[in-house]
């Protein structure tokens, strides 16, 4: 309610407006601009305020709602610093883009019932037909705030890379990476992950899923026919790498991370590994773990794969140096620009080891003759200029808010629930075992929470999934990611998503896994 | 030298300038314009002059140069409309693109010697170090105008893509390929190739050396485990299908193209061509082996995967339409933007018979989740606003007026080379051997000349490319694009540099042979 002051039945309609239908009836007590922000953000996600449409101005909305100025103009600033509005002077309030909740994008896979969107054996298209799925809040893991891509800055670097560029830079180019942004990765890995590359070393590559399809041949070239991963580990990295004809061995982890002893009995001769955030449970590699993991590497020849996907994502916890700051010799690191500035862009870099960059360099020539120049050359110029480390900072700030809103939504709607891996990244794990891991309420420093069983024995985290999906959420389900079985859980995005949007879709999501 | 009075013998001297220690005594008779142009080209290129350097008042260097102001204007102008300078009113005239001929680039491979960049057995990084050997000229074939690339309507184009795209669009995209794009190019399709294509038939790719390379798992679960290629025909191409472990079977190509009774023979299923203009030999596919073709593909099952890697360049002739538009059943069309646009920007599409599609798809999934998104966006704006007609427009009549300009400099320069395919495409090829094709002097309408033997017999092209690059001018050799022996010849390359360089180039070309 808004504070004016009501009389019948009728009264509240009259505080209602005709711009979107909003009825501040609606709204919950106390959190107005949150209200008001919500339903903007909503129809701008489903098309009902369109890019390039134009909010009422403040004084207007307000009088129609009756609410105070100092409401709306709030709800505004909250879009605006969303990235999904902007204000132009004498042109208004302007929709500028849709957030990435339910934006455009293919909905024929829309028709599909939920329970088809999660089925426990996945295939290579199951990220697809999920991202197509309409939903009104997505929470799937992998993605960092979107609406705070630095369109301008990378506008302008664009314009100062077209004047100075020469024609030769618009040949083919070298299927190694063009100097400029090897030279700018190997100042970033050095400043930001305690790195030291030559220019040299750096590979250029279209992301880590093709670093891995290019490591395929070197790897057989190099006697390797299987690959140990981390159990639970990424669904898309496994099927990257089956793909590519080599063998799966999976391998336990626990709260300290992958379990060298079981790893070594395996016999592998490399390992795929997520060292400073492992996903999906969120464990950092313990030092002890390193030690040993080194030492297997080292003795026996083992050849290390660092997936090092949102190392730079950090909020309670030191930096972790990365595994290849340690050991060069026998680790193949691998970083894209996919969760520090956007998937769309598909740049991403390999520090492989010196033996294999000659090899790397050519299965990238074969498979595209090298990454487009023109990104290549835009991003440099971030990164040399210090932009991306200033962008960097902002999505911290933002992703913290949002994981925090998260931590908080699920002690208040999933009070049994186990969170994992929240110290960095952009997404937790929750599981509905009771054990390992704290409850949420731990998490906001509740203190040790009775461990509520949260009443799902007997239920897949398919079917939770897919539950949550009936209510508009999209989640993931922890087992997709499982080789062996384990207790149900599922894996929550907050990073690409707005405070309230997060703290929403996990209200959803406990109403959701009640309502079963 | 400046302008100050000189006696006697210093007087020619005087007519010098300390600005490049230019001196008009060098300028040939009558073509001083073109003379300065071309001094000051190769200024640019070689670095002297670097990109944001000013260029003299006209003014203040005619007066040096002690010539007419007129010519230095000229000089300017043709600057200019190549691309490499501009006009800033109080700027002055600013350097802005070095020419391709020399521009930077990786400068390690220039101590090797000409001899070794021409092995007669090519490895896959032959075009790699080549293109790294520093020469004063650059023949070598592939590329179009890139001093013409439309910067200002590529930065336009991407601006409005920024200000427009939602956040979801700069999440992970479609294997596939942007739907924008994939309409764009089929809208493209139909007006310039005569192909219609729904936009769910185009799949979007790195280029055409990805196209190939994302064939193989496709062609080998259709059981092809062997390619037919016209011969001579892309050493690069070959490089690609045989990187996948395919078998390549030789077909000859004669004046009317691929020599479809001799495909026949071979037994094999699948046959990589270039229709169009065939490459290197430039013939077009006549009618009747068109019609050859399109029945060996249906009545047994054959496979044509067609490379309509020059299709839009044309001079001399009506269009040729493509294959695809006869054949959709088995036919797998392949085109891209590296010579429409730049090669830099690696995007192309592939039209693949029906059966391929979701294949196809899958590769490009496994290979790098899908084409960078902002590019494709940017890219779809030019196709649909008209954009990259118009640059096409301004491309062929460039290329045409190089064109022209390298069958003038062969009349004169190489007055017995036989010359093929010069009615269309970025390149003609010439060979030594007096037989088939037309002389430059029948080219260029000079009737019938006699076929002078040209004095290279028992050399080989590899070493002519050599002595051509001791002159400070790169060519291929046409041997590296043969499977069975052929008389020697060299691929020249006109549409990347201008008619003057185009003209010296072809000059230097003579002296270098005639030098041997």
């Amino acid at each position: 309610m808004n504070g004016v002051e009501k009389g019948t039945s009728e009264r509240s309609k009259a505080s209602g407006s005709d711009f979107l239908q909003l009825d501040v009836g609606d709204a919950p007590t106390g959190g107005m601009a949150d209200w008001l922000a919500w339903r903007l953000r909503e129809a701008i996600a489903d098309g009902r305020l369109a890019v390039g449409g134009r909010l009422p101005p403040t004084r207007v909305l307000a009088a129609e709602l009756r609410v105070s100025r100092g409401v709306v103009t709030e709800a505004y600033r909250r879009l605006t610093e969303d990235g999904h509005v902007e204000g132009r002077r004498r042109g208004g309030t302007v929709v500028v883009a849709a957030p990435v909740d339910a934006g455009p994008g293919p909905r024929a896979a829309g028709q599909e019932q939920p329970a088809v969107m999660f089925p426990t054996a996945p295939g290579p298209e199951a990220f697809e037909v999920l991202r197509a799925a309409p939903a009104s809040i997505d929470l799937t893991p992998g993605l960092p705030d979107l609406a705070a891509f630095p369109r301008a800055a990378w506008l302008r670097a664009e314009r100062a890379v077209l004047g100075e560029l020469s024609a030769a830079d618009l040949g083919y180019g070298n299927p190694h990476g063009t100097p400029a942004l090897r030279r700018a990765v190997a100042g970033w890995l050095a400043r930001n992950r305690g790195i030291r590359a030559d220019p040299d070393d750096v590979v250029i590559v279209a992301g880590t899923a093709q670093a891995l399809t290019l490591l395929h041949p070197v790897l057989r070239a190099d006697g390797v026919g299987a690959v140990a991963v981390e159990d639970p580990g990424s669904l898309g990295t496994r099927q990257h790498l089956e793909n590519g004809g080599l063998d799966i061995v999976p391998v336990p982890v626990d709260a300290d991370g992958i379990r060298v002893d079981a790893l070594r009995a395996t016999g592998a001769r490399a390992v795929l590994l997520t060292p400073a955030h492992q996903f999906p449970t969120g464990a950092v590699l313990s030092g002890e773990r390193r030690r040993e993991l080194l030492r297997w590497a080292e003795d026996g020849g083992g050849l290390v794969l660092e997936d090092d996907y949102d190392a730079e994502h950090r909020y309670d916890r030191p930096p972790v140096p990365a595994l290849r700051a340690m050991l060069a010799e026998r680790v193949c690191y691998m970083g894209s620009v996919s969760k520090l500035l956007a998937p769309a862009l598909r740049v991403g870099w390999v520090v492989p080891p010196p033996g294999y960059r000659d090899a790397l360099v050519n299965a990238k020539r074969f498979t595209d003759l090298g990454n487009a120049v023109l990104p290549q050359l835009v991003l440099a110029r971030l990164m040399e200029s210090g932009e991306l480390e200033r962008h960097l900072r902002l999505l911290r700030g933002r992703h913290r808010r949002r994981r925090d809103a998260m931590i908080a939504a699920i002690a208040e709607h999933l009070p049994g629930a186990v969170v994992h891996g929240a110290a960095a990244g952009l997404h937790l794990t929750v599981t509905f075992d009771g054990a390992g891991g704290q409850t949420a309420a731990e998490a906001v420093g509740a203190g040790p929470a009775g461990r509520a069983d949260a009443g799902l024995t007997g239920v897949t985290d398919t079917e939770l999934a897919a539950a949550a999906l009936s209510c508009g959420v999209k989640v993931q389900p922890l087992s997709w990611h499982r080789l062996r079985t384990g207790p149900p859980g599922l894996v929550l995005g907050y990073a690409a998503s707005h405070p309230d949007a997060v703290t929403e879709g996990v209200r959803l999501l406990g109403r959701a896994l009640r309502g079963r």
